[in-house]
């Protein structure tokens, strides 16, 4: 008899965004004459750029043709384009990272999931509070994360609030609570708001003097604006003792269909046996993607390829400006309405306090009715994301203008 | 202090492929004017059909436009696709399979590899030996499988040796061993064998009467020539019940760049909770996929709709009849030779029998040396693998023609 992973029925029934596009399907159905406006999942509307889209008509011709066809790539990724990485994201910014340290892969949500497998049971996690909720559904699957409490906390878990009253800046944890892994997000999803070199430089000492890792999700780095803002954890001095970095390419250049990303385990990030001998971890990841994984398609590592030349690069800044000026238009509007609105000058995402007394699902559910704008509920984030929702700045300028539009004149605050 | 999952540090160093790979390099590098033939790793070398390449292009344009652009996608893969799934692979056959079962995914190692996160630590798994190293070092990684022995078995892996003694099929469990899971790959990879329907029929049986499960991997099903040899576990009687089955279409279309394949998890599949409490895997496997997966590449799915056309269809006919050409010429010389040869009838891979007295591994170094042409040892499958070694049929012609001349010429048996 098969014994299931139990783990997995302690998770919540449906994946947050699952669970939202059946509430936004739900009402479809019912007002099928309603022109429904998504601000809600992060997911980008501009088409791919023209370089992009030139190396994936080259690539499809590649692979056309006996002479230049191209069967299994190497798992971790090709490496003209672990190249380009590594100049452009880091020898650029003077980081020190070299190519056996990067893992291409099909996007960051499988690596941030699959990361955990490397680690024991026992490790304790700590996590922002509100966070994607993918790092700690993984960590669920992977049985770390104790019981969920009724305060929607999970028992084995530490959490960092990001809150008004911290400025959505974490406090490092309490001096005797042990913490083996960090996650932190930045620039966050969903708070919009940044780390700066300080305050990162913080959690890497803690990590450092603590013996923890920081995983360390930068998938919205090409939205930064202010130079004072890191892009990569490594920036930072000793990061590369203790950091492991997810980037992705799938917001900075409209991957989210294409699924490109990448993983940094730099060689000198350790964690140990119970018996304390240290175990360097880049090796072990790449066993694990090298029996799990069969590496990300041809066309979709040529297309990221693109990205890094000098059309491709100017292209991509376009379309970011473009979506940046949607958050400054949303930013102007909501703040206008009296809506108290964080992020969205460094990130993508917007973090809107619901009008008092009214609950993340709430507003969710009036924005949909009253102006059939998709939002995401803070509190699908988790706990302390209560009283909030996340809106994106992914929609097309009229889109984006036809949403705002209703907000102001259907949505009171 | 983060802890390791120690569970990795079982594993052997490298994985299979990447050990030949490692050794092919060396050589290639002390002889840099050899001409080395492989006919080691399961990579296809004819390029993607013209249907493949057409729909390609066509998605590349879709997501240059703003208008039709897609971005995220379902986590299990788009409607176009698994209907021409469901339609063609499995109605067509009479196999009541509905689109709720299909799960797309990019590749099947990644399947094959994964789907094991869904059960217990105390499930016991059975494997055939010899075996896709997927399988059990997935398990490894699991925590499932025990010590490894002295004699190339984990302690806690019920093997089901295939070997030239029982045709290469597996006898069924001692009734007194307890077995959970039994992994099947037919047609056979890596001897090339088949199961018939009887024979599997008795698999099928055995799954029910124990309540096991059976992980059944049909990546090479478009190999089949004979009309007895069932494609899918889902032609027996009862299989709906017990087996989760895996596809590619690496090998089917030559995929292995491209990335595609799917999984299928029937309905009607449980597995049960320590208190007996009967849990269905399709919501679970659901749950993953979409907590830890975002979809395969839009153009890899647009690719793979393409070749259930019409044209589609015929044309990878055509390329499987080249393969299978080769498969012929492979099987004909070496037998002419005296070599002891099963598979490639049914299969695109051969399982031959080193001379008297030689090992895997030596046979391997033997026909790198001396015929400059890659094989696989056998035992890199699986202790029972001692003494064989793996030929694929993924040659081009006039590469599998030279690679014979030189065996031929260079090789003593």
């Amino acid at each position: 008899m098969a014994h299931i992973n139990e783990d997995f029925l302690k998770l919540p029934g449906a994946y947050l965004f699952s669970e939202i596009a059946q509430k936004v399907k739900t009402f479809k159905a019912e007002h099928p004459e309603a022109d429904v406006i998504s601000l809600g999942i992060g997911d980008v509307t501009q088409p791919l750029v023209p370089a992009v889209v030139d190396a994936l008509h080259r690539a499809a011709d590649e692979l056309a043709d006996g002479a230049t066809f191209r069967g299994y790539g190497p798992e971790r990724g090709y490496d003209f384009l672990r190249r380009a990485i590594v100049e452009n994201d880091f020898q650029a910014r003077g980081i020190n990272i070299s190519e056996d340290e990067v893992f291409v892969n099909d996007g960051a949500k499988s690596d941030t999931g699959n990361f955990q497998e490397l680690l024991g049971k026992d490790v304790r996690i700590a996590v922002t509070d509100p966070i994607y909720p993918v790092y700690i559904d993984a960590n669920v699957m992977g049985g770390r994360t104790g019981v969920l409490g009724s305060n929607g906390h999970w028992s084995h878990v530490v959490y960092l609030p990001c809150v008004a009253e911290n400025g959505f800046v974490p406090e490092l944890p309490h001096a005797r609570e042990r913490v083996d892994v960090i996650y932190l997000c930045y620039p966050n999803n969903p708070t919009g708001t940044t780390l700066s070199r300080k305050e990162l430089q913080r959690w890497v000492h803690y990590a450092l003097e603590h013996d923890a890792l920081i995983f360390y999700d930068a998938a919205y780095e090409a939205y930064i604006q202010n130079e004072d803002i890191p892009h990569s954890i490594y920036e930072v001095e000793g990061a590369r003792r203790c950091s492991v970095e997810f980037r992705s390419f799938s917001k900075t250049a409209g991957f989210t269909g294409v699924r490109c990303g990448y993983t940094v385990v730099p060689r000198t990030v350790t964690a140990t046996t119970k018996m304390g001998d240290r175990i360097t971890l880049n090796p072990l990841w790449n066993r694990r993607q090298s029996t799990k994984f069969n590496g990300t398609s041809y066309l979709s590592q040529r297309a990221a390829e693109a990205i890094y030349t000098p059309e491709g690069k100017e292209q991509i800044r376009q379309t970011i400006r473009y979506y940046m000026e949607n958050a400054r238009l949303m930013r102007d509007a909501l703040g206008d309405m009296g809506f108290h609105v964080d992020g969205g000058t460094d990130a993508p995402y917007l973090w809107v306090r619901t009008p008092e007394g009214c609950t993340s699902w709430g507003f969710f559910d009036e924005m949909l009715q009253r102006a059939q704008v998709v939002c995401t509920p803070g509190v699908g984030f988790g706990p302390a994301g209560e009283g909030f929702v996340r809106l994106t700045a992914f929609g097309r300028h009229e889109a984006t203008r036809e949403a705002l539009k209703r907000i102001q004149t259907q949505i009171q605050i």
